[in-house]
């Protein structure tokens, strides 16, 4: 049996726990693909643990601390020593990321540090490597899910920005003290490390030029939702006239734009270049859990370099009749009893009606249902009875319905 | 100097020759990112080219023929011969996936394949990689641009199906037989793809149940519009009670749903992980250029595993004083000339108005103006000027505007 991939976990706080639960969760999974069980090695907290020893007993390094120190002599020691090194601390890259990416060329192992940008939304994978052949013009972003979640709101109940950060607090959505946040200085951050990636430009925290939304207006939501504009807190960096440019603040988007529909607590990133028009990457922003599982994603790929291949295919069952929603269209003769000889048939195969509008007269009569979800062979069965009603004048329509389920 | 890297190319049609130019266009910036240059070392096609003779000169193959013979004699020709190769032949990884992914686990190379799937989307990356960690659960995705062009244009315009089709045909969205895509075909390949990645299940096409949109009738649209649903040919993937199902069919999308905005030619991938909730992947669809640049993307990471460090920095400008659009709201005195006074100012300092509205009277009078583009220090100066005349009741605000760009 091969050594376990020792894991070092710095910090453990609500990122370092949720790490910690989804490592021994998906350890067998993981196992799975890259033939090496993930196992902590040890857990350094501010109270507990050495950092020496654990460092002595890890393949690779997880810092979870946030901050810069200590967090960043411990990083650049790992790195040192040889260990690949995962972070989620936008702070310390953002202003001391020349001095890591140099530690971990010399060091000849990996630095991986998708849970710094977007949360669970893979930003820097997608540039760094997909578009690794691409010349990147532009990057927008929504990077910031409080501020999001905080606009969102005052655009859906028309509140002030005072009552939806009170609101956003009170939901976890925002912290007690929620400067970073607000005043755009964590989008900022973020900003930079993507400029970093997009442009291979050592941009520095202090090289973004900020704007926050505190100063946004229920009066100015209003006037841009009448001219069907949503507003944001957009990061944008480009590059202009061979100089590179990197800014966060507040603006309306027109409603076409990718990041214009982005709601709630959500992040965004659209990457701009020529040859690819745009991407657009869309996903919850930092959670714990969220975060968790962008870190896991980077340990999982340092243990497997190159990690094209799928594994060996699992022998599973293929199944084709499932469960929908379905939306049932019957063109119908105009009579009583119609709808109750539908709805007995239906009732029957064990298909429930979730809502039935009826339009039309005479010739025109027809029932437009949609149904709760069903396995398909009980539907189509039912259909089959009810095209053989003889008020039904034309082929049942059947189309499936999907909703949102998160 | 080191040597080039010698890419082999298998066929030279839209995205072939859309490969061949991006490469060469490209060859400079990704010698500065890999340390080698990449070089054509040949191209096979119908008419022309030895496929041992270019085997024999290529560090790694690049299959841009299609179809299953002899696109699959070469593929598995070249794993065997321990080059890598980079593919974007969906029919062929749909029905022989685990014959190519066995011999490349003999072989010890790359096998990549982002351009099977959803164009530019980097669906296969984000799922075999930064999911690597994550248990995925389902799979929702529109990956065929022309189905989507499709009913996006019959929403749109109320068109009948085959009005849609042919003026699809007519901008290059649908091919003169358009059987593979609107049959949902060509959607079900990359499904059982997309299958193969999320579950580790071998799904073959001939599993994957599909039904096209030849049926669809404006009538359905309506009703759909009515309902605040949209239809789009939608590919679903997932895990059922231990089992793996696979479907593409026409479905009504609920408003919320992150697959209902997406429009035009356009591709999308939602992933869906009880860790992440779920991550929306979008752009645009299959074309030559954008097919051309994600299998750049998968040449570039064969050339450098692993592909985790960001290059090292090169010098360049950051700049903060850039372009916008800005929003411009006023609280003026409620009398004549103000919009004059105003306009004035605006144009001594190059900044042009794009649009105004006046609102309100007496107290309540306000201007609301959005300009062209224009430097920021500019527009600045002219906002202060503004600032300073005797009626401007408040200070004034400004907020960025940002529009589409595609």
């Amino acid at each position: 049996m091969p050594e376990p991939f020792h894991v070092g976990l710095l910090g453990h706080g609500t990122v370092g726990g949720a790490f910690a639960t989804l490592l021994a969760e998906r350890a067998g999974a993981v196992e799975a693909e890259t033939g090496r069980r993930p196992e902590l090695s040890g857990i350094l907290t501010r109270s507990r643990g050495d950092f020496e020893d654990i460092l002595e007993r890890s393949d690779l390094i997880v810092e979870l601390m946030g901050g810069i120190e200590p967090a960043r002599e411990h990083v650049l020691r790992a790195l040192e020593a040889g260990r690949h090194v995962v972070t989620a601390n936008k702070q310390l890259l953002s202003q001391h990321g020349e001095e890591i990416f140099d530690a971990a060329r010399r060091g000849a192992v990996q630095l991986r540090f998708e849970g710094a940008v977007a949360g669970v939304v893979p930003a820097i994978r997608v540039m760094g490597e997909s578009l690794a052949g691409a010349h990147i013009e532009r990057v927008h972003g929504i990077v910031n899910g409080t501020t999001n979640y905080i606009l969102t709101q005052m655009t859906a109940t028309g509140a002030t920005y005072d009552a939806a950060l009170a609101e956003a607090q009170e939901m976890g959505y925002a912290e007690a003290d929620p400067t970073e946040d607000v005043t755009g200085k964590d989008a900022a951050a973020k900003m930079a490390i993507l400029a970093r990636l997009a442009f291979n430009a050592a941009v520095r925290l202090d090289q973004v030029s900020y704007e926050g939304i505190e100063r946004i207006t229920p009066d100015d939501i209003g006037y841009a939702k009448d001219l069907g504009l949503s507003l944001k807190l957009v990061g944008s960096a480009q590059r202009i006239d061979g100089a590179v440019a990197v800014h966060v603040y507040p603006a309306f988007l027109y409603a076409d734009h990718p990041l214009a529909s982005v709601n709630g607590a959500f992040n965004a990133v659209t990457i701009e270049s020529p040859a690819i028009t745009e991407i657009t990457l869309s996903g919850p922003g930092a959670g714990g859990v969220q975060t968790a599982s962008a870190v896991l994603g980077d340990v999982v790929s340092a243990m497997i370099p190159p990690p094209s291949l799928p594994a060996p295919a699992v022998e599973q069952r293929i199944v084709t009749d499932v469960e929908f929603s379905f939306y049932l269209h019957l063109e119908v003769a105009d009579r009583p009893g119609v709808l109750a000889q539908v709805a007995e048939i239906l009732g029957m195969q064990g298909v429930s009606i979730r809502s039935v509008v009826q339009k039309g007269l005479g010739p025109e009569a027809r029932l437009v249902m949609v149904m709760h979800p069903v396995l398909e062979s009980k539907f189509r069965a039912a259909v089959e009875l009810i095209s053989r009603l003889d008020f039904v004048r034309e082929p049942p329509r059947v189309i499936r319905v999907i909703e949102e389920t998160f």
